[in-house]
């Protein structure tokens, strides 16, 4: 049977950053239909009534270092955007307002411009020249990207993941079933592949 | 090199339960000294201001469900107890007065009992039959659990846990590196074999 995973991240989640550098390699032996979704975490938190973890908290400290020795661990290019967490909006809505071979693209080149390269992806300009460089034509995009109805598919689509039960990022929802984690991508990969246990 | 490794739980922490039952085989080819720590995930609680995540919530939800089928794919029998989350402090108490071999048969005692056989693991009839079941003097071990000297003791390996960096439960300190959660315990032993990375 072939399954629906769907990927739901957030631009400003470093573990959404690793998984999407594995996720292809996790799912490459899984008859799945891998659909990339970025949301607002921002907003899931304001739900539930919760604020991101911070340097100098114990959890905060840990996540901090537990996310650089993930990475290393996966021999991935990793370093802090300068400015953490950051809003992932603007690049959120251009994912949204691109189609959807284009928009996994564009997610991967703003991971890698925000967590490898040290470019600020909340800046339009920085955006518009990641658009530039796959080829697309910027103006079109940043257009589409401001009209009401690529504003309300984010928000929509944070909703349905609060709908289908996701309260952090990365989340991978298999089959309906939510797995929580980049740690948890495997456990969603093996869920896929045996239709669950 | 010998890895000093750390193994803090709490008897209250399903996840817990689940590393307890594995812990062995997945250290099994690693040249650790495992030392079991039952600490007071309460204390840790209130010390950073959380509340334990509960039904109803997304994440509380998550959590339930996600205990009860990796408890299933790990091959574990697993109920939830009739109150949980429940208090651990005489169960750890009782592991302090014992000494170190038995303390740890008597750990996987509890858990058994409490998310296996169903039993009241805060009643101290019940922890008093799992102490003479291993064959110990219940009237002499729950008189050594009542001294001040044990009642501190846990009040400072709960201490050390949080002065190491933890802030949940299990958590894995494999020389000072801090591990949190059954799902990373293969990371740890990965960090124990090969002295970090």
């Amino acid at each position: 049977m072939r399954s629906e995973l769907i990927f739901y991240f957030d631009f400003s989640s470093a573990y959404s950053y690793i998984a999407q550098a594995r996720i292809d390699a996790v799912f490459a032996d899984v008859d799945a239909d891998i659909r990339w979704r970025p949301i607002l975490l921002g907003a899931i938190f304001r739900e539930n009534g919760w604020v991101p973890v911070s340097p100098g908290s114990p959890k905060g400290d840990y996540t901090f270092r537990d996310v650089e020795r993930t990475a290393r661990l996966a021999g991935l290019e990793f370093g802090w955007p300068k400015i953490f967490p950051f809003n992932g909006m603007l690049a959120a809505r251009l994912f949204y307002a691109l189609d959807s071979v284009d928009a996994v693209a564009f997610a991967r080149a703003v991971f890698h411009a925000a967590y490898v390269s040290g470019q600020d992806v909340t800046n339009p300009a920085v955006l518009e020249g990641l658009v530039g460089d796959l080829g697309l034509d910027c103006a079109a995009v940043t257009a589409r990207s401001e009209l009401e109805e690529v504003k309300a598919r984010l928000r929509d689509e944070t909703t349905a993941a609060m709908k289908a039960g996701v309260f952090g990022a990365p989340s991978f929802v298999v089959n309906g079933e939510v797995f929580w984690g980049a740690d948890r991508m495997t456990d969603a990969r093996d869920w896929a592949a045996s239709g669950g246990w």
